[in-house]
Order: structure tokens, then sequence, then C-alpha cells
């Protein structure tokens, strides 16, 4: 029952100091959702050891180079190993027409693609399976850009062991049971199900918020999520930088997650002009401790928790 | 007076085990001509150590996405680092409508960014400079493809500075003197060219190879080369796949450097099929000894020779 994150790069603008551009793999459930697929990503994901076939939906967040030129190799290259599954991509308008024109002279592809427009000015659901609801959040950039909140479903109640052996319930009742049912004995009496289960884990939640500048309308939309990747281009000593060009300074992604009031915070979309990452960590972590460095290849996992 | 080949990436189709696909530099006297441009090319210069700014050229040998996908991103990063200097694109039709698509989205360059369609039906100059003259070399594969051949252009002759003692020649004289002029002394005697001067070094040369199956129509036209590259996608266990495909063996590919008497044959673009590549030196080192395995990261320099 995974819900863990994997940063294929963690580098803004263009890859250096070993840092790729920004791609990142969630995977709930042993399902794995894309996000962003800057220069690189299929590289990465080699190296990594991740398994492009669990990929079905990519999610977008902007049409910069540093976020999509990963995109036309890594779907080429699932042709190549003669991928036959469909695949989704959500995206901003224009993508598709830049995926096609490249297409057209790479030739056909042996699955099925289809791309899926969103709107970055609205949060809305964008997809749902039966692991996840994915939600758009509009984020504050120099084009229209959106970050995206994957909301784990909530799972069936869990049916307590000893009363399966206690009350003798059939294997037939146990999924009534799950879905909340009381249940009858043979001699009439009803055994309540709030007696008979316990309550499912916590649906695990993981916020992407990149790029953007510091944007309070966010902080509502991921209030209290256990997972939040906020964009750090910057530290504060180039603040005035960062509102021009549309990001963040670590100061200002640790005040998100603080006001948001999330569980963990996870920093990234590094400018180059930082060969070391150290300052990102010691200004965010002065606002909002329980922060981490992203780097490329790191994985953040957010464990099952029962209900405190 | 540097010729050195650097190889960014080689292997086919996509990137495994560490190999990037097809990128390369050449270094011609300390301007660099890349030469392919696959996805990752910009992430390997860098960690190489190649100075991007010093390239005005590049050539790209046909359209399949293991040649070009890098491009994009390597033309926005010279934005991001505001090159001003124009650049040059020498590709088949179709590469610019894939690039401009993509810069409409991106946004505008900093530098003149030109394309030059190549015919790759036809052996012929494409290009040339103070340095170097590169040829179109027709290549037999599913899509119209050029290799490149670099012929380095002939130096002026070296005076001997033997002679500029003995004879007292003024500094002036000089440059007429290493053109092939002959030299008169005040006392009226004429000092022949031949003995005031030596041969220049020879100039160098490279021929790019790939992709191309088995192709006897090259051998001509490389003659000689003091380095070829040669696509070796597969050993000789899969030659029908590499018939079928477009592609060459280790052995195709040491046999043409043989037909075509080269000093030294550099191998790359593997299939994915292949983790180790052992079996494709030892295969080619049977037909052509002086062979040597392309590895991304490998430098290949050709030093400068007299006259034997």
């Amino acid at each position: 029952m995974r819900f863990e994150l994997t940063l294929l790069g963690t580098n803004s603008a263009l890859p250096a100091y070993g840092r790729f551009p920004t791609a990142q793999v969630l995977n709930i459930q042993e399902k794995l959702y894309l996000i962003d697929c800057g220069e690189g990503a299929q590289i990465r994901m080699g190296q990594f050891g991740l398994r492009q076939a669990k990929i079905s939906q990519a999610f977008i967040s902007h049409l910069h180079g540093d976020h999509i030129y990963g995109l036309i190799g890594w779907l080429t290259s699932l042709a190549l190993i003669n991928r036959q599954e469909p695949l989704d991509i959500f995206a901003p308008e224009g993508l598709e027409e830049i995926i096609r024109v490249q297409l057209k002279y790479t030739g056909g592809l042996p699955y099925s693609l289809s791309f899926y427009t969103i709107d970055p000015s609205r949060h809305s659901l964008i997809f749902e399976d039966k692991r996840v609801a994915i939600f758009s959040l509009p984020l504050a950039h120099r084009i229209p850009a959106s970050g995206f909140l994957f909301r784990e479903k909530e799972k069936a109640r869990n049916i307590r062991p000893d009363c399966i052996e206690a009350y003798q319930i059939p294997f037939q009742a146990i999924p009534g049971i799950k879905a909340g049912n009381d249940y009858q004995l043979e001699d009439g009496r009803l055994i309540p199900n709030a007696d008979l289960t316990l309550d499912p884990p916590k649906p695990r939640t993981y916020a992407f918020c990149s790029d953007t500048a510091y944007h309070e309308p966010l902080i509502p939309l991921i209030q209290g999520v256990d997972l939040l990747y906020h964009e750090s281009t910057f530290c504060d000593d180039l603040v005035d930088i960062a509102a021009e060009t549309g990001h963040s300074t670590a100061r200002q992604a640790a005040t998100i997650a603080l006001k948001a009031g999330v569980a963990r915070l996870v920093l990234g979309h590094y400018s180059s002009r930082y060969p070391s990452l150290e300052p990102f960590l010691l200004e965010a972590r002065s606002v909002f401790p329980n922060t981490e460095l992203g780097v490329d290849g790191a994985s953040f996992e957010v464990p099952l928790q029962g209900r405190g």
C-alpha cells in the first residue's frame, strides 16, 4: 500500500550540478503517476528503477521547456518497447500540438495517446481512478501553470479478524461488513458494524506546487497535506528576482507549508545560481522545521496511518 | 591545434545502461561542431566540460528522435544563458518545423537561429569555414539520413626558422613565403620556396556514419580518413535485424573501415539488447584491429602529423 514520491529532476531551467530539470513519479499502491517531464526523465526512470509500464497518466504543470522536453523522448521510447496500453496526458493547452508535430516525423505510436486540456486558472477535479482523485491547483507563474493535488481514495473499513472467528462470519458476508453493514447472527442478535470493524487508514495526500511565485490562495487548497513539494528556485537573497520571474524562495515555500499546516515539505526547482543546496535547507527550516531537500533520486514515502 | 571527437551518447533508440542516445562534439582547433543531439546532450556537455558557447554549427543526420530530441532543450538553455552569437543548424527537411513549433510556446531566442536543409541523397559540401570543410555522406537508413565528413583545411606552409635567420628575411615577407612565394635576396639571388619552407601538417579527417545499413557506396567517400565513427547497432548474431532496420553490425562497420583504409574505427549506437559492449569490440577487431569502443564521455584525438 505504497504512497511514495520519487524525484527524477530537481533543477530549474537547465540541468546543472548533476540536477536534471523537473520530473517526478508518484507511486500510489503500485500504480505510477508521472508529474512533469523535463529532459532526461526517461534516463532517470531507468537509473532509479521505475517501471514505466506502470504509468498510465502524466500530469504536466505548464509548457516551459524544463517541464516538458523529456516527454517526446519518453513517448517514443514507450513505442520502441511496444507499449500497448493507452496513455493519458493532462496539460494546459498547446502541448498536444508540440507533441503531434514531432510524432508526425517519428511515425505512429503502437498505443493510444490522449490529451486532456486542463484549465490552470481553476481548482477542479481533473482525474480519478479507484486509488486517487487528482485536482488542479492554480499557480502564479509567468504563463498559465497548474500544480496538482493527489488525494488517495477512502479505503473500505477493516474487519476485525477476532470477530470473524468469534461470530463465525461467513466469507460472503465480509464485503458487506467492510462497506459498513451490521451483521445479524443466527440467533437474531444484531452486531453493529462499529463492533466488527476498525477505521480504515487515513487517505494520504500529496501536493505538487511548481512553478509559482509566493501565492497565498494555495493555502486553503493544500491545507494539512501529508507531503508538499513546493518550488524554491531561489533563496531570500534573490527574493526580488523570484517575484519578477514568478518563482518562490525557500523561505516563501516554508511559509506556505507553515500556513497550510502540512506535515512535511520537500524543496526543489533550484536555480543554477546555487551550486550548493545547503542554504535552501537552512532558510526553509528556520520557518518550517520539517523540511527536506529534494534531490534527484530521492524518495519520500507517506506511511499508512490510523485515524488519531 | 586540436582535432578531437568527444562522444556525448552512444546508445541507439533509447537510453540504457548509462548510455545516452547519439550526440557528439568535434573540436577542431578550439571551435566545436555538434553532431546529432539526442536527449540529454546538454546534460552530457555539462558533465564532460564542453563549452557550449564555442559551438556555432550543429549537424543533424536524420529526424529519428534519438538523434534530435536533445536539440530543443539545448537551444532554450543557450537562450537562458543569454547567447548572442548566431547558430546554424544543418539537417534534413522537417527539423525546422519541429523546433519552431516548440519555440512558439517557449518565446523568442536572444540569438539568431538559422536552418539549412541538407539533401541526404547527395554527397556535397554543406559548410566550410577557415578550419574545415564539411560534406554530406548519403547513408542507407529507413528514412533520409546523412553522415558527415569533416576535412580540415590545408594549412599554410611552415617557414624554417633557420632560414629567417640565415637570409635575414624581414617580417613583412613571411606571409608571402608561407603562401608559397620564392624569396629574392638583396644580391639578386632567388631562393626557391622549397628551400625556405616545410610542408604543413596533413589536414585531418573525421567521418561520422550513423544510422546506416552496410553500405559500400560510402567506401570511396571516406577513403583513408583518420577517424571513422561507424554505427554498430548489433553484433552479427542479429545481422538480419540489422538489415531490416537499416543498421549495421560490428563486423559490417569493421568491413567498411577495412575497405576504406581508414586509420582508426570507433563503434557506437549500440542496441539496448546488449548490456555489455565487449562482443562488439571482439567482433570488429577480428576484421579491423584498430577499432575502439565508443562510450559516453570518451574522446578520440587525431594528432598533427607530417607528410610521410
